[in-house]
């Protein structure tokens, strides 16, 4: 064993269980709790747009046989499974699209491993609203400040940030509802480090869900191990064998200790518009815009150009995509889907939009070029049209960034519209009311009723 | 995303998988299953030895409230549980003491996440015991492979191989039970990088278990997954963010493809005589010798002085241990408890053993010297009696190693010892005549009704 570094901390991990565990509900700033209310839209909003995607029903299709009672509903369906393996399910549906929540320093998606344990938790047991949301927020805090501590080496070295720090922000939200002790608190930190995993490799692919559905699912285990006295180490983040060293290099514990509980992480959680890679959210509004203003049938177009930072083209330029998921980091389809359809949602990134033959005679007249001089915020959008003309958007920042967040009333409009897409049935409007009166409900769980298929 | 070094292996994983989907029962050796047999032997026998300890109860306690249909036995116990968490609940017994199978070049334990998924599989469909055999073989194979490729660095950094290699073991030998193409076994593959964990920071604390039972349940939800058709990456074992290059620096991957199907890591794996740190294997060894060939009640002797490699002292000079998991890497108070009692078992390690008044009065008695002319694998214990005579005995190697395994008949003693301690009730001699025939059995999940409590 390997002696610490004299500036290594050797209480990190205690003061953080005290942190959690003396937290008062009236800590909680009403900015912070709003916040929290606006993630939970956006994670309802896009378990509902993915309830019925291939990934969720392979996942179902496989805990089943091995499931509990009938304990906890599935966002968008009408299946109710024992709480650990709806947690997991409802985790896959959130996040399947990477449409959820983006916390930018990380690119940690806070909600999907949180948000669905605490939910699951709710329906076994009476949990007031407050409460949950203020376990929500300390849970998204936790996560995202592990994921500081590691980055950006963690996930440039290929860790999926979201599922390897997630179960952390699963096992202190549920650990707090269920009242640990400190000393418990810490055996979950524990217990949540033995259960961390998840790669890049299997982004693209489905079992990219079975990571961050065991987020949500573990971060339940490991705070009930606690609670039952399973022990953990004295050290499961700053250990020399412990989490932040062995899944980081030089991790910097100051971004897990510093301001906490003055600076809230949740506070900088952002939602994105668009169901595809954040670089092409620039374009995306760039072509809305002229769409707007303009009518664009495929002929009346010459051609195209969209011009970017280096880093745009580079993940973005490809002309000869095929399915829906690949069409998510190709910005010729999401420019020919846009401008013809005037939208750029899940329909617009399904696999039938690809096939579609206006949307393939389109994009063969776009070109990605670099600009070097240009942020990577920004993007530029020219159309030459067959008269001659040319019509030209630039966009310095994308709606939905840190700096352009989603209004209420944006995200309102994104859990109508995935409730529609995901076709479960579920009263969207009651849904919305529900999650923005969460704060004087007494039965949290009461939520799902809402949310599953009716 | 990086792009591949030109000596990178890019069909390594698709090969793999081709290799286990087409290996037929014949291709296996009849030493190699005469091995697997007896990792069998040995795997039940410290599953009966573990499945009071409290972090198996523990465990079952958080796992119940959530568990499935009763399809799959605990080993040693009267409670029955869905096949997951029967596997998860099993993998903790056989590993708990870490007194189960070592895969002597990457200290893996091969058998706890493998051989608990397929008994657990095997009480939920009819299995043969020769295609049981097969499949464990194959499990141990590629998780023992995996690990050498990416050993020494990766369980030097803190990774609990066991765990993290395991849920590849697992998740193929199940696969290969239940006839997945090769595409799907490539499949289970992703499935299983996608969930692999478990931190060496946890070793000593009761939060380690939850990394060995993940990693048998998980393996099965991977071949399950897999057969769904829930697609995995191209690559999970050598792609650029892939198992090999995130777990591990500069991965081998020749440790992986060379010699499959010829050589076979399971006739590496060695059993432990003793319930205690492999280092302290030749000074038991040499204690228990002069124990059978002199009475040596405490006030008869003066000193002792334990001699090895400075491995050794570094690991395992421990005067002053307080509990019976500290006390399996304590040099003295193993001396003291062998050199008493004649014996070095499960309950010369307990709490109790390490309360006893003449142990303490003994292990003080206890000074271990560094030798750096001795390897790593000899030991020397001389005792010094009041009445002057000096008592020498020099081990080479100790029993249970790759030059000294334990003999069959060693294993089935183990056996009896373990079951004998665990007060399941069950009847050894049965359990053992049923592993020893397993390779005639119609259906492997029987042997399952002999390992659980009567």
């Amino acid at each position: 064993m390997s002696t610490l570094p004299s500036s290594q901390p050797t209480r990190l991990s205690r003061n953080l269980a005290e942190f959690l565990t003396t937290a008062r509900l009236d800590d909680l700033p009403s900015a912070v709790q709003h916040e929290a209310k606006r993630s939970l839209l956006n994670y309802f909003a896009t378990a509902l747009g993915g309830c019925r995607d291939s990934a969720v029903e392979h996942a179902l299709k496989v805990v089943s046989p091995f499931a509990g009672a009938r304990q906890a509903r599935i966002i968008g369906r009408k299946e109710q499974l024992d709480a650990l393996n709806a947690a997991f399910l409802n985790a896959i549906s959130a996040n399947v699209f990477d449409f959820d929540d983006t916390h930018p320093g990380t690119v940690i998606h806070p909600s999907a491993p949180v948000a669905p344990a605490l939910f699951a938790l709710a329906e076994t047991r009476r949990l007031g609203g407050r409460e949950l949301l203020q376990a929500f927020a300390l849970g998204v805090e936790v996560e995202c400040r592990i994921g500081n501590a590691v980055s950006p080496g963690h996930y440039a070295r290929g860790w999926h940030i979201t599922s390897t720090c997630g179960v952390f922000g699963s096992a202190v939200a549920v650990g707090k509802c269920i009242g640990l002790t400190s000393e418990q608190m810490l055996w979950a930190l524990g217990a949540a480090s033995a259960q961390a995993g998840g790669l890049i490799e299997t982004l693209g692919t489905m079992a990219k869900s079975l990571s961050v559905g065991n987020a949500a699912r573990n971060g339940i285990v490991a705070a009930f191990a606690a609670q039952s006295g399973l022990t953990g180490p004295e050290m499961p983040l700053e250990g020399p064998r412990g989490f932040a060293h062995v899944f980081g290099t030089n991790p910097d514990f100051s971004r897990i200790s510093a301001g906490l509980g003055e600076q809230w992480e949740a506070q900088r959680n952002t939602y994105k518009p668009y169901p595809c890679g954040i670089v092409l959210h620039s374009v995306l509004d760039a072509c809305l815009s002229l769409r707007k203003d303009n009518e664009l049938p495929v002929e009346r177009i010459e051609s195209i150009v969209v011009r970017g930072h280096p880093l745009l083209g580079q993940r973005t330029n490809r002309p000869d995509v095929t399915t829906g998921r690949e069409a998510q980091v190709s910005a010729q389809h999401s420019v020919a889907v846009a401008l013809l359809t005037g939208a750029a949602g899940l329909e617009q990134y399904s696999d039938a939009a690809v096939r579609d033959p206006a949307v393939l005679a389109l994009r063969r007249k776009v070109e990605v070029r670099d600009d070097a001089t240009m942020t990577i915020e920004a993007a530029e959008v020219s159309i030459t049209l067959r008269d001659g003309r040319i019509l030209k958007r630039v966009v310095e920042q994308a709606r939905g960034g840190e700096k352009q967040p989603l209004t209420d009333a944006d995200l309102e409009a994104k859990l109508r519209d995935l409730a529609a897409f995901g076709k479960s049935g579920c009263d969207a409007a009651a849904l919305i009311d529900a999650v923005w009166s969460l704060d004087s409900s007494s039965d949290a769980g009461q939520v799902m009723r809402l949310a599953s298929a009716q």
